[in-house]
């Protein structure tokens, strides 16, 4: 990453911080066929549509290498959460079928495998679904858990940008998600209210809830307990096996699409979910700043 | 509903369409009570912590009432809609543990039970579910499921607006919501890319997918197909059994909830979901009409 | 003025104010002619271009009806700058030819005269050239002038969103007005840089400028000295007097439009301009405490 | 100006336009004395004040550097509008005392001299002020116009979002303009309503104006006729004559800064305010599409 403007001195100016990374990894190849189809599971079709054209070479802002600005922007947006001590946390929770165990939990192993699973005991299981997926020319999916815990009491705003609806479109503005849950997610449905509440307590003169079903928000706004999010995320839809598909010119072919592809986008992914969940909330603490006239006096009275 | 701007003659005038509804069935009750605490899975606690203040009498913005406005909005919304014979349908899918059948499926059925369940079937079961539930003070929650046929492609933005984002933000903008998927949602982590890629086809000269996992949109943008979406909904929180609580100046209570309460929201959030999403898809039509310069010529060349 | 939400117990809840005022001033009278025709000077043409309709009783939004909503709300925001002290005054600088003699300014006199004059002096002149006027059917212009004192520094975007550019904006967004300048205006076009420059001194411990030629701005921020607009604004188009202009079915015709009409709009204008001038200070002052991490840290660290 | 994104063979994708300028010419001095101090009519102390600290080489985004890039947009917009045949003209009226004489105007002259002077026989006498005020270290100002020929009618929206409010603020929003009139501006004060109003006619079956004191706009809405503006700009701030300044550590303290200083900013202005024009244009040109059903309908049925 170059950061291009914004930062003097050590010190941001009040300017756009603007980071710059220059795909060095391109492969010139020949894409006259890719152009000439429409790909199974990518955004071919929908952006030829849109936009009456579109760039064929590595499928242009649909790619996953969009993230890469994400991840960027969101360290950014972790270095002003840390002065708040507000801590994020994603990690993978399974791997096509193969789930960790939540008693072996060790947040140091993370990034200590390429999976980025917390279990260290399930990552070898993990690794040789992947690989048999792998050889077959196919792709994985999984799912995906982020916590944020000691986020401030009252982040959101109370009706349309609620702080777990900003989260969804956060989260789901990356290609590949295809489900999001917040605290207890759809076992909800089957409680009753009364088993579902969580009530409050003080403990030591500490505000706290006896649970925490509801994944950290109240009416939207942040309770101040652990905000606990659930992403279900697809395969890949790169895979190299033959696929049913049509051409620009209304012809059914098959294709075997060639070329690097990641079999799975979990690990991957991780980092920009904490990304996103980092820019939302940051957002959500500047607009929050003004929720009170007391607030407003604390910053212009000296 | 009373339209106090932006309609003359029977027609839109281009000026904001101010629709209100005054609440008439507001009872005076003593809520000091109420006042002192905060009730637990309501928005009490973060509301006095993010303004300083509440307004105690049934919650204010964070009571289902504010929901009344959307459903109004999004009446109007759905008549633009229409007029591109767009198609949005939600239902219950289930009432705690009743869930219906979808060979059984009847749409007309939708409102003909006050369960909104397109299976007449299950109609009963869930209604000895959710009367045993009330006997007890307590309350239920369910599933409903919402789909827009005949979308037209291209709908949504490519990076941060897309159009399952904006859904998902739309939907998890009403209270009570805990999770939301698209298409096959959860149930994609466990297959591979290969099964999972829905494949084009052109049937009789017409475009078409032979399945449709992704449930309506690829790269964010809408695909033509049918959209799905699945929504996860909790018990009311307001229930009569007694519940351990705080009060503001520090001490911990039993509390006994009085009055009138709802004991599912389900029935409610499906006219609801059906609003947000015709709004959604109205804004992403607008937004969506200066995509391709060869629109904006045809608005503006004659 | 009603107000219909956002207050309780006299204090705000952070829900949106509501702020209701039934136009009680409505005569039924025969619109058929107007309906018909396009007003010179008047939006019915534009309105009908744009919306492909209009509504033709009184014009619309397009009246000055429209201001009260922002008087309305400028009354709020008025309290929240009271809080720091920020005073915004704005006067009749000029009516048609008779212009006020600064030398005789008395801020008491504003209200206490109807054409909003601070020079009791030139009342009398004003009001015979404004009798004149009207007794011929016809109509008048004049100049508003708009200071804001005891502004807090850095108010405003550095870029597209400068405190100059939103303050113009605000007042430009009111029918009638042709023009506005800050400072010196277009007197600074004749002025060298050494002229026109604004010299910094400290003066017992104490920051300012040995002049203001800049009106209270330096790179589109406020800098705390004050803030000076002129707004030029020109007469009703509503006279009574015979004006050719078209009808909607391609006619040329002579009309005398009938029924009540301010013959000036000055005097009314100087309550909105204060609004507009308080609403835009107040978004800035919200939008400026975040403008440095240490504001952020005031709100948050306890 | 690089192309970093959004055209691929010669065509736009509907990704963002990223358009870079390298700064080639940046000269590597000794700021030690700047940095310390608060240059007369330049930002360097509402920006300290603001963020707290300041880029002190050059002055940061509150250079006119930054124009670079609008014109660089600008140049994006106006392609657009060029296909709609809307057509935008600024250029030099005045350069301190020196105005043109509009009897003289012609187009062809604006890019021939470099004052940007549409009148070959004023510009030896504005050359020969410029040589003057520059050779004494000082600067000069001036007036810019600017109009817009055959822009669709209904561009705009009727409240807040004025046309000619947008325009005056994306003017505004430039360093060193000081004033903005539209049509008659300042003349409209003291004219009378029968005189100021502009009466509508058909020339063979044309709809025009008999006159346009309005320049433009009705309502807020452009109604066809041409645009005008003008536009009042100060004199260079940076001058190389001693001024009286303070430090930032409370010192008063004569000051002469050194370095190459531009004596106007008048001509370079003139192609920003046609791109700031150009891109208010096309955005209100855009959202404009959607302001009558029948638009949407045009785009949408096939």
């Amino acid at each position: 990453v170059e950061i291009l403007s914004g930062v003097f001195e050590g010190r941001t100016t009040g300017a756009p911080i603007s980071l710059i990374v220059f795909n060095t990894n391109q492969q010139s190849k020949d894409y006259d066929e890719i152009a000439k189809l429409w790909r199974p599971g990518h955004a071919d079709y929908t952006y030829d549509m849109k936009y009456g054209f579109r760039d064929y070479r590595g499928g242009g802002r649909s790619s996953a290498r969009e993230t890469t600005a994400r991840v960027a922007a969101g360290a950014v947006a972790k270095k002003i959460l840390g002065m708040l001590n507000v801590d994020i946390m994603a990690y993978t929770k399974s791997i096509g079928p193969v789930t960790i165990d939540m008693a072996n939990f060790d947040r140091d192993q993370i990034y200590k495998n390429f999976l980025t699973m917390p279990d260290a005991s399930k990552v070898a299981e993990a690794e040789a679904y992947l690989t048999k997926v792998k050889d077959a020319g196919d792709s994985a999916g999984g799912v995906i858990e982020c916590v944020v815990n000691n986020c401030p009491v009252g982040l959101g705003e109370p009706v349309f940008d609620k702080l777990d609806g900003l989260l969804a479109k956060a989260i789901m503005s990356l290609g590949a998600m295809k489900g999001i849950e917040f605290g207890s997610g759809s076992d909800v449905t089957t409680r009753t209210g009364s088993e579902n509440n969580d009530f409050f307590t003080y403990v030591d003169g500490e505000l706290s809830k006896e649970t925490n079903h509801a994944g950290g928000t109240l009416g939207g706004l942040s309770d101040g307990s652990q905000i606990f999010m659930r992403v279900y995320v697809k395969p890949t839809p790169s895979v190299h096996t033959t696929q049913r598909t049509v051409t620009k010119d209304g012809r059914n072919v098959d294709v075997n699409i060639e070329g690097r592809h990641d079999p799975i986008i979990v690990p991957r992914a991780v980092i920009v979910i904490e990304a996103m969940v980092a820019l939302t909330l940051v957002d959500m603490l500047l607009a929050n700043m003004s929720s009170k006239l007391s607030n407003v006096m604390k910053v212009y009275q000296t």
